[in-house]
């Protein structure tokens, strides 16, 4: 991976293959510790969350922590060094991620206050994404997105309407039910119309009077009905995506554009095909 | 924009392309400026609505609602100038929004119990339709528009089997349940029904008799599977939608314009067709 | 609509074509009053079970129903009279119908302790099926009843999988929360299970254990992936139900059998179509 | 039944025949019998759950399940004879299945403690799959598993972007709304997370704050986009299977039978196909 414009030592560049690449046994071996070191600390985080976890292995917690902070500061700076620009990683997306992994830690143990910050440490969940985008889910993933960019104009559409739908509802239920009944403002009354019409439905506030219920009913119907909609989207655009990814050959007697890919003859007039790109 | 027929002052043909149009600079900024305030003036109405917020900050809430109906008024008699039909503007469906948007401040001026006339300004948020009616998702939308139109008479047919099972279920958990367990009425089992069979289930009311709670299982797994089929119905026909908004190819003997994106032929005459872009 | 083995006197004949066709303008008016009776005792049997209106207006809606009843009743005479077979009528699912809808009223009259029997009413509203059955909606329900039909197998399978699972998961957490915690019994956990996996949720019963969490989270997430799989089938048959709607025409050149309903020459190679049956 | 290398008996032949084998009426009637002792089995821990029944009908039921707990072991017993290898029957999945279904019943006899491992025996359900596997939904079952697993990897990607989310979504909202909201620890807020995400929503823990309920309101409609793709995946891979469902050709020159319904010449190796049936 060394090009004439990469100015690394040789060590840095060998480095930087283990580091930012998975096509060598120590690259991938380095990606599995990597992963497990994320995952455990997440772990740590989470435990660290629950009171009677922290009360009785507060000490081993908080020792573990140090212990992954470290490895991840020198995983950082290992990654500053190797890399083939390290401005360039430093302000890249995954290197804000990776240095907003290390900081909270220090962060905590100069501002006593600070202790809320460990909870961004969860960010480092996102590393893992890194790994991941190298490895053989690649190419799912891209059908996944693909369809995903390929309804985002409609699905826009679909927001707006929501949106004012929702606005609209939880305004005239503010009106209908009123303060006494949980709707203490149109704020709380849109999101009681979200909580219902994406059918999550908590119960923390409810209709109470009969119109209230009635508007209720109706907009759990519409709802329904409405939020049909962005599945019909994506199924459409995913069966697209995946239709695309087959390379097309035409029949150059007949014209037919639709081949299995281990065809070798026009399944419609017999003629030889191209071979496939 | 001024045909024969058009009578207006030349001043007044500018002012309604500003305002009417936005394929000028001045348009787009009309309507940008348009949008802004639309949103500041929900805004306006959402938090005035919250106790906290209209105590702290309600005179502020107020001189910036009457700032806000003092510009929509000006607006509105502006549109009522410039429009090429006073009237006709006047009476159109965005004409009583434009309308309906200012016309509550006032009353609530007049009369001081029409507070709650002033919910009524979150029909503002429809003003927004407009604007976006001219935007470049209106393609996006039709393909919507006409995957639900096409939908409605499924959909209907759907609606009226899902009514009458939400009405004989509710029924029975009537008789079931009864009103001591909260089951009070009909329509308040109606209600609980379809509550449950669109899968939001509140909880506020829910069964608690063995036999009940046998019924609502049963409804829960019968809702689901039927509360599948708008969303079936809603794809096949997005599909088509989409398939049909194909980049569109023109017969040059016959001058047909819809050709499937594997035709080569004219389906009306036969002629060859240009091959697709 | 009188065949030679048709032996009833010509005025029952009439009488029958006004009650069950709606091809003439008397048998339209017949079915849109019958519409209009339907919906307004069902509307009588709601308001009669909401305590404030029955305590207002009883003596209203006890009139009502009997006006309603009486009605009901002649019509059922009249169906008798001029069914072309009055024994088979009888015991056709639609007479069934239209007997449970008038036999309650009497019954509640004789015996003082019946009034529960008074909800059988509801089932008129199965009466309005009948009438729909010959509208114009009929063929959209068609398609719908075929999807559904063709989905019957699959989802027969779905199902037993899916009782197995709310079975297995119920029984766990019943050994896991225990009655403390609102799972009392295996079958109120089952019930509770089927809340969770339709996405329901009312809470009433709710995990409290971090192991029952725990399993409740994955049950789901394992639910809602399993409850894709209803609205896939479904999908897939209506897409399916819908295709073969088209009557389907082969080009006689090239074989080509996917020919829009207006087309007249094979978009493939050009060749005069068949016309469309 | 009886191949050379198979040294049984003939009687424990044509025994296995009866049990393992479902293509003779008597086979046919033993499996009969069987889904009916596992379903009166499986309705027998149920009932024994709920505390009014056991009050009253303990005994009873007590013997219910000694007499089916000793069928289940002769059963077993029959097995571990008939089976072409013993040794493989006990090590298969059916066959710890099957002990898995008696052993409880002596246990709870040896150690009166053992009450609770009595549940286990819900897992005799899973032996109704056995014979559910010979009988006649094989091929829908296998459409189904064929289309789920043709998703697998999709939703694998899906399954990890969900539980990232649900992870950082929990972690933000333990810190906005904090303990005193319910938001007791990380875990319980990805829980609730989980909980809202699946649109299940309980409404044990519900936000409190505004910027919690805002959050949530984001999560919401973000879960339902999202929770939208699995049943894209679903719909998109079982119209796939059923496809390939299609009844086969065989091309008379290579031989190949997997050919498309539109398919007229063999895409393998060009010679005319058979007219589909």
């Amino acid at each position: 991976m060394r090009t004439p414009s990469d100015r690394r030592a040789p060590w840095r560049v060998i480095l930087g293959n283990v580091i930012f690449n998975n096509d060598t046994p120590a690259g991938r071996a380095f990606d599995l510790v990597l992963i497990v070191l994320i995952l455990g600390s997440i772990l740590v985080v989470m435990l660290d969350s629950v009171r009677p976890m922290r009360a009785a292995y507060g000490s081993v917690l908080n020792r573990a922590e140090w212990v992954l902070t470290l490895l991840f500061t020198t995983e950082y700076v290992l990654r500053l060094i190797s890399a083939r620009r390290a401005s360039h990683y430093a302000r890249s997306f995954f290197g804000v991620v990776d240095l907003l992994s290390i900081v909270p830690g220090y962060l905590a143990l100069l501002l006593p206050g600070a202790e809320t910050l460990l909870i961004v440490r969860v960010l480092r969940l996102l590393r893992i994404f890194r790994i991941l985008k190298l490895a053989r889910y690649l190419s799912e993933a891209n059908v996944l997105t693909e369809a995903i960019r390929a309804s985002a104009a409609k699905i826009t559409v679909f927001l707006a309407v929501v949106l004012s739908l929702v606005t609209v509802i939880g305004a005239l239920m503010y009106l209908i039910e009123g303060p006494e009944n949980g709707y203490t403002s149109i704020p709380t009354s849109i999101y009681w119309a979200i909580v219902t019409l994406t059918t999550v439905g908590y119960g923390d506030i409810a209709p109470k009077t009969p119109l209230g219920k009635a508007l209720a009913s109706l907009a759990m119907i519409l709802g329904y009905g409405i939020l049909a909609v962005p599945t019909g989207i994506v199924t459409v655009n995913l069966a697209r995506a995946q239709d695309r990814r087959q390379p097309q050959r035409i029949c150059p007697r007949c014209g037919l554009d639709r081949h299995d890919p281990d065809a070798r003859y026009c399944k419609r007039c017999g003629e030889v095909l191209p071979a496939p790109a």
